[in-house]
């Protein structure tokens, strides 16, 4: 059981190297803006408050995380991270209890890292501060931090760093844990007496130090605390990201015949079984049933896909498409608020929305429900075991009775009785020799045409 | 000339790691299960015999192996390696030659490999066994060979190697040519006395030794001998395979602008100057003639594509799909039975299915051939030179003659007679001022239903 | 200001292992022949003169080039890069400058390297030859360049080396830049007493120096002068050009969500705060606006793409294709010299095709602009707010009138007035019970036919 917790998070940023009018962290990672990420992770270990600091873009940050019960507060120039951290402290205000500090572009850091570092501050040294660190392949100009069986001895800036210090590869992330009781007296002490002018969150390690005490370091792999700060690091994230969601649907049980060619997104959940052919992609609000075949080439959001059922290649599964098990979607099938039944067909060539297909119904090639007159939506209805001939047009609101047949090429716009056959379509005439008239003509003309 | 061959292939283990219902040896490599890679790199040595030794599942593995003559074993319990090779001397009674023992989860084995142990194995020095070798790249918890010039000293498991053992990099791939007459005879001698109670192949290596009848090892790629046992490695076996078939392709003369999205199955046959744009998929079945270009995002399976055809983007070829010399499949059509003439074209979002289109042909956008009336399928019959207007349907079974002219948006259900235009649809009318009084009720209807 | 300059590009080699009919510096780069990304390379040094050193395929090389100004000189035997070099001499007749000397299966090289080189000729100790190398991950066989502080002591080939020299990582591009009075001179004393009885071009580095006039060396990254030798290199070498794009679309405020799933074209045009999906390909001549969203799966060439545009999943834009700002072209959509207008939709299962559509118009799914007649192409002109109901066909010539309104599933022959509705689709009539009927009729046929 944790003591009462708060997160404050840090997006303050101007993230000029975004070059976006969209605020930084809210640029989607697996079709979720990062900030929500961090949000979710930290939502698990269910803290009393949580405060996002914002800067320029404050409304479009706020407009994220205020349905969520979250606040902001506002950094109004940028005076360094410490400085960033006190404006959080009237939103905090009453409370009493350990604090996380995170950031809005470091958005990959668990649950479980999170505790780890709740954990850590609350063991039985009790450190004042608890600190993430870790060890980057290139530890580069980050800060480094020197320690000593996890008892950190300093932090230390790599550009005010000796040589020494600059080999030790443990680098700081700049989250950390800490009592609220700690926090902001230590922030009050921060000085910017540095060449940047600006507060350091650091420092309060150090100044916690100087008080005799000491802060600890736990560490976390490099991938988890990767930063964002330009569309390549950006898009680096997200590649970390789809790599460990891929081979969790592997160790799962879906077979990935190319694995860095599906993208998931943050909420997709796949059954066992499942074999997924190259390139598909999973925008938000998907579940698959097992053994569901999911072939190449498609493109899902916000579908529930039954079992045994089979998707593609080249299907569009758009918000509300609820596959029965074991119905099937084709190629060049768009599907939208749409439900098709067990075993039910729409192969090739079709738009299926606002539509309900019953159970083993089959949707002929090149049918469309046309369920838009330019101002509202409306529905079409298919029973059970119908038949749609191809190239039919069901104009909505229209229903079609249980094992009815639509014969090929109709148009559709009065309802059809169950076991009745409807057509709505031309009668076809011919004209002996006008095709050889019209091309003798033609080949003429072309000929004309190309002399002058 | 080889002596007689037998090849007992190991396939009972139970694969819980896959996750999955279909047995760990019938998962799909390029589109053909793993176990039938092996089978066809040991058929090309024309075996007398072959052996599958299966424990559960091994209805499944039966199914998929005796329509090609070969046998299954039961091992009903699994008591270790020397006991599942065991489970094979009755299938092979009366056999006299050589053996290879290979596993059905380690897929990529060549031919050119098995003949270079029955090679080795027949070499004048007649070594007693031999065993396949590699070096992998992290040599982990793989038994080692303890080998001086290429004959074995000792064949220890990892877990009781020494460190001056482990820090040898020759692995053992478990893999191994011996005579019939040795092979059971030292298997019977196989004791199981150790910590997992169980009879390990390696150990006849030992016990020939014993005899005073060194065995050699030979050497092959690590990736060559990478086994499955996930559904992460068979990714990573897929991987490897289709990184070898696309530097072939390259080398033979197909261009692939990004080799790494163009999927490749078993029996792919790509002609010279063929060019094939990003993320193309072949299914089983599919020959490309030279200097065809197969454009993105097409899906391709049990199709012939004519030299200097077109197809692409976005095609979907089926099964029985064949296309002309300079014939063209466009975006968004699918062709299944369907043959296409000489320089036809199909451009555009249309389905020919149960189909022959002429040389020449034009089928215009949106057309369908509408061949299933939910219970069979009939045929569509186009025409040389016939002209398929856009937006038609063509209600199967149905001939439209050559040189014949179909009216877009036409339904055509009877014949149409060479020469001739046909049209199927309904007469235009207009209703003047319609479109505005509609528009401004619904206009009015949308403000009422936003106030309430 | 440069002295005057030529170009010799060098381009004689047989490409044997290209196995291809096309010429081997004309295949393509990110859509354009890789001669001509060389070619743009140096036109942006405004050369008087460039020549290309051709041998077999001289026809081909010339056709791709001559339109451009730039003439050929022909290398009838292949007796080494020297004498290909001197084939140049009568092209450059009377000129008198810098001459760059470059190959066109070296194809990435940039205009600033070209003129780092002709900086370093016409620096003040104006050294001989300026010499282009580079220190590839494997030196390998390349001909090594001996030097110090940037002055050449020694040219080696590889084979020719001595260990020492071979274990310089400082390999010979063969890229050169010499000027005109120097080179014809000294190309002419260059001997071919070697085993391959061939005249190499790096000997006149060591006639100069002989004759006391040192030469100096540039070096670039080893990736911009990779050369083309056989289609694995072809794939290699497009990868390399389409990471340094798509990295700097990023830079430029592009969002990637899969950036290795991009294709550019050399030509290629991003805005700002463009969203790109996994699996987009670009052909040349694109164009796409700020802040528009290009959906996965979307194959898209010579297209303009206004700003806040979306477009995809599944659309195919062909050339000739405009889209106004804030239009949509959906899923399974094509269009080809047809113009969208602004807000403008098109949403699915659409072909456009020599169209016009007006500003806020609605175009439903499967609409077909029937825009061939087997002979000639004619237009379709829909007008601002239109709506073409869905499966509808568009006969051209046809124009639709501003605010009309096409019913579903008609067939359009003539125009239609502003603010009419027009209708052009058979009668629905329906069957009571048929459909029951044929049901059991069929079900009983199928029965038979499986009993005989």
């Amino acid at each position: 059981m944790n003591r009462p917790l708060a997160a404050i998070i840090l997006a303050a940023g101007k993230g000029t190297r975004m070059k976006s009018d969209l605020h930084k962290v809210l640029h989607p990672i697996a079709g979720r803006p990062m900030l929500l990420h961090l949000v979710a992770a930290v939502e698990a270990l269910q803290p009393e408050r949580t405060v996002v600091v914002t800067g320029a873009g404050r409304a479009q940050v706020e407009a994220a995380v205020s349905p969520l019960g979250i606040v902001t507060a506002l950094q109004a120039e940028q005076l360094g991270t410490a400085h960033a951290v006190a404006q959080a402290e009237a939103a905090l205000s009453g409370f009493v209890g350990d604090v996380l500090v995170l950031y809005g572009d470091v958005p990959l850091v668990t649950t479980a890292t999170m505790q780890a570092m709740i954990d850590r501050l609350n063991a039985a040294d009790a450190p004042a501060i608890v600190v993430l660190g870790f060890r980057p392949a290139d530890a580069a100009a980050y800060g480094r931090i020197i320690a000593s069986d996890g008892i950190i001895g300093k932090m230390v800036e790599y550009k005010d760093a000796t040589d020494a210090e600059r080999a030790v590869d443990l680098c700081n992330s700049g989250l950390m844990a800490v009592r609220s009781a700690d926090l902001f007296a230590l922030l009050a002490r921060v000085g910017n007496d540095n060449a940047a002018g600006e507060y350091y969150l650091p420092d309060v390690v150090m100044l916690a130090a100087a008080d005799g005490r000491p802060s600890a370091v736990i560490e976390t792999a490099a991938a988890e605390v990767a930063g964002v700060n330009s569309r390549g690091e950006l898009a680096a994230v997200e590649a970390s990201w789809q790599a460990t969601r891929r081979a969790q649907a592997m160790a799962d049980g879906v077979t990935l015949i190319a694995p860095e060619t599906v993208w998931f997104a943050h909420d997709t959940v796949i059954g066992r079984d499942v074999v997924i052919e190259p390139n598909v992609f999973f925008a938000p609000g998907v579940a698959v049933g097992d053994g569901a075949t999911i072939h190449g080439f498609s493109h899902i959001e916000g579908a529930a896909i039954g079992a045994k059922a089979e998707v593609g290649p080249f299907a569009r599964l758009r918000p509300g498409a609820v596959l029965g098990e074991r119905s099937k979607v084709g190629n060049f099938v768009e599907m939208k608020k749409a439900t098709l039944g067990i075993g039910a067909k729409a192969s090739h060539l079709t738009y299926l929305g606002d539509a309900e297909v019953g159970a083993g119904a089959n949707i002929g090639a090149g049918t469309i429900t046309c369920n838009y007159d330019g101002f509202f939506k409306y529905k079409t209805v298919i029973g059970e075991g119908a038949f749609i001939g191809s190239n039919s047009a069901l104009v909505a609101p229209v229903t079609i009775g249980a094992g009815a047949i639509v014969g090929a090429g109709s148009v559709i716009t009065a309802d059809v009785a169950a076991d009745a056959l409807a057509l709505g379509r031309g009668k076809q005439e011919a004209r002996v020799g006008w095709a050889k008239r019209f091309r003798d003509a033609m080949t003429a003309k072309k000929a004309t045409a190309k002399k002058s």
